[in-house]
C-alpha cells in the first residue's frame, strides 16, 4: 500500500507530501455528474455500488494518496427520528428540528451498523476495489456539527436555535450531545470495522462558537467521541473545522492525531499555534482552484514552504472543493504537489 | 463630554469601559421599526434628517458611550455608476458588477461629498442634537469589502468573482483599489469635517482570504485609506471584520488605533496577538443576547475579565446587533459594563 498519508497523520517521514481533496468525488467532476444525472443526491449516499464507484471517480482520475468515502454527515441523524430531504437550490431540510428538551428526550439512540449501514457496506466494496492501494478516509460530523444541524432544521446563519438550546436548557444539550457522541463514535468505528484506514471528524459549524461556549459545551463531547475511536481502534482521527482560528488553543485539547487548517491563516502560523503534537492538513484555498495554473501553484508552493517539510504535514485545500472547479487544475495539483518534491529532493 | 470612548481609543486610563453596539441603530428597536414602516432601507439612509433621528434613537434609550451614524456602507459606491437596490429578502443588489479590466476603467471617482452628501448632512444633525454628550462614530466599507460587493454584485458565498478578478487581472484589481481607497479616505475626511470623532473601517469580508491573498491585494489599501485620515485629521481609526483570526499577525499592520474583534477568540488571546500597541474592541457574541440575562451577563463578564481593566478596552458585541434581539438584554447589558467596573472599584 501507498501509505505515505497514514505515515504523514502519524508525523513519520514521508518521501513526498501526500494529497488528497476534501469533497474530491463530487460534481466538478463529468463522471460524477453522469451518475448524479440517474439518481438524486441521497440515492447516491444510500446505494452501496453507487457511492462506491463515485469514491473511486478521482482515484482512478488522479494521483491522490487516499480515497475518502462518498457519504454525507446527515443521515445518521435519521436513524435517531429525524427527517430529512435535501431541497433543490436549499440544500439539507430536516423536517422535524428537536428544540425542547422533551424533543431531545425522544431522540433514539440508533445502531449506526444498522441506520447507516448503506455507508459500511460502500467502504466494503470500495476497499475490496482498492486492493490495498492507497488508504480509504471514513468520516463523520463531529456532534455539534451535527447537533446545530439537527436543531437548526438545516444550515443557518447564526445558529440561534442551537445556541438558545445551549443557553436555555443546557441539561438538555448536554443529553443530546451525549446521544451524539455515542452516536458518532459508533459511526467511525463501524466505519473502521468495514475496513476505514483512517477517519475524519467534520466540525462544519463549531467555528461559530465563542472559545468559552466551545470549551463548555462542545470540546468534552469532541474529546469523548475521539477517546472512544482510540481505545477501540489503531486508526488516525483528523479533526476539522473552519472559522476556528481563534479557537486552535482549545483545538490541542481535542486528542486529534491530525489537524485541519483551513484557508484563513498561514500554514506554519496555524502548525505553531497548535503545537507539534500533531499533524497538519491544509490549507489552499478551493477558490484559488479557478486561476490561472501559474497563480495556484504559487499558492500550492507557498503552503509546502511553511510546512518545510516537516513530517505530518498532509496537503490539502482549506475547505471542500467547489462544484466548478476545473478538472485539470485538480491533476496540475496533484501533480505538483508529488513533484515538487521530488525536485526539491534532487536540488538537495 | 463624555470621553471615555475617545480615551479608551488612545489607550488612556478611563472610569468604566465605554461601551456602544455595532448597529446599535437598528429593528430590535420599536422606534426604529415604527420608522421603517414609512420608509424604506434606502430612503432612511438618504433622508439626513431619518438617519438622523434613527442614529439618535438608541442614545436616547440607553446609556451608551458613543452614537454610530445611521447609514450604509454601499451607497457610496453609486457615484462610482453602479445600481444599487435593495431587494427583499435579498439584501442589497448592485445590477451592474464591474468584472472586467474595462468595467473597471470606466467606474468614476466620485467627490462622497457630493454622492453621499446626504450621510455628511446626517453627521451634522447628529452632532447638533448631540450637543456634546457623547461622540459620534462615522465609517466607511475598506476597499476590500466594497470591491467584493461591487464584483459579485452583492453578497456572496465564496467570493469566486473578486477572487478572480485579483488571480486574473491583478493589474485591474490593483486599479480598483486604488480607486476604492480614495473613495474611503476622501468619504472618510468628509465625515470627520462633518464632526465625526472617530471613524471605523468595516472589512466585513477580508476574513474569506488567505493571508498571503490579504497580505499582497488588500492591506496596503487599508494602510493607505488610513495613512491618509491619519495626515489629515486627529480622530482614532477603528478597523473591524469577522473570521480575522487567522490574520492577526497582518492586522498590526493597518496603522489602526483600534482593533476591532470579532466573538470567534478570547479578548486576551486576541490581544496578545495583536500586540499592546492597539486598543481592542469586542467582543460578545450577538447570539448571545437572546439567553436570559444571568448567561449574558456570565459571558460580558468574562469578557470584561479578560481585558483585565487594561486601558484601550471598548465594549462592544463581536457582530452586529441582531433584528430580534430583546431590548430590555441590551439595556441590561449597557448598565452592566458601567456598574461591573464601579462595583470592581468599590471592592479595591
Amino acid at each position: 500500500m501507498n501509505d505515505t498519508f497514514l505515515r504523514a497523520c502519524r508525523r513519520e517521514p514521508v518521501d513526498h507530501p501526500p494529497v488528497w481533496l476534501m469533497r474530491q468525488a463530487g460534481r466538478y467532476m463529468a463522471e460524477y455528474r453522469a451518475i448524479r444525472e440517474r439518481y438524486s443526491f441521497l440515492e447516491m449516499v444510500k446505494t452501496p455500488d453507487v457511492a462506491a464507484e463515485v469514491t473511486l471517480q478521482p482515484i482512478e482520475a488522479f494521483n491522490l494518496d487516499a480515497a475518502i468515502i462518498f457519504a454525507d454527515i446527515l443521515p445518521p441523524l435519521e436513524g435517531m427520528g429525524l427527517h430529512l430531504t435535501f431541497e433543490k437550490g436549499e440544500g439539507p431540510v430536516l423536517h422535524n428540528p428537536p428544540r425542547s428538551p422533551a424533543d431531545i428526550e425522544a431522540l433514539r439512540q440508533p445502531d449506526p451498523r444498522e441506520s447507516v449501514a448503506f455507508t459500511i457496506e460502500a467502504i466494503r466494496l470500495v476497499k475490496r476495489s482498492l486492493e490495498g492501494r492507497i488508504p480509504l478516509i471514513g468520516f463523520s460530523g463531529a456532534p455539534f456539527t451535527l447537533a446545530s444541524y439537527a436543531i437548526e432544521g438545516g444550515s443557518s446563519r447564526d445558529y440561534r436555535y442551537a445556541k438558545g438550546l445551549m443557553y436555555r436548557h443546557p441539561q438538555a444539550w448536554h443529553l443530546l450531545m451525549d446521544k451524539l457522541t455515542t452516536l458518532v463514535s459508533d459511526y467511525l468505528l463501524a466505519q473502521v470495522e468495514a475496513g476505514a484506514d483512517a477517519v475524519q471528524l467534520f466540525d462544519s459549524w463549531a467555528g461559530a462558537l465563542a472559545p468559552n461556549d466551545y470549551a463548555e459545551y462542545v470540546l468534552p463531547y469532541v474529546q469523548q467521541s475521539i477517546a472512544r475511536v482510540r481505545a477501540q481502534s489503531q486508526v488516525p482521527v483528523i479533526y476539522f473545522g473552519t472559522d476556528m482560528n481563534g479557537l486552535l488553543p482549545l483545538l490541542r485539547q481535542t486528542g486529534a492525531d491530525v489537524l485541519g487548517a483551513d484557508w484563513r491563516i498561514a500554514l506554519d502560523d496555524f502548525w505553531s499555534q497548535v503545537g507539534d503534537g500533531f499533524a497538519v492538513q491544509g490549507n489552499l484555498d478551493p477558490v484559488v482552484l479557478f486561476a490561472p495554473w501559474p497563480e495556484i501553484e504559487r499558492r500550492a508552493a507557498d503552503i509546502l514552504h511553511r510546512a518545510a517539510g516537516r513530517p505530518g504535514h498532509i496537503f490539502n485545500l482549506g475547505h471542500g472543493i467547489l462544484t466548478e472547479t476545473p478538472v485539470e487544475h485538480v491533476r496540475q495539483l496533484v501533480e505538483f504537489v508529488h513533484t515538487w518534491t521530488w525536485t526539491r529532493k534532487a536540488g538537495a
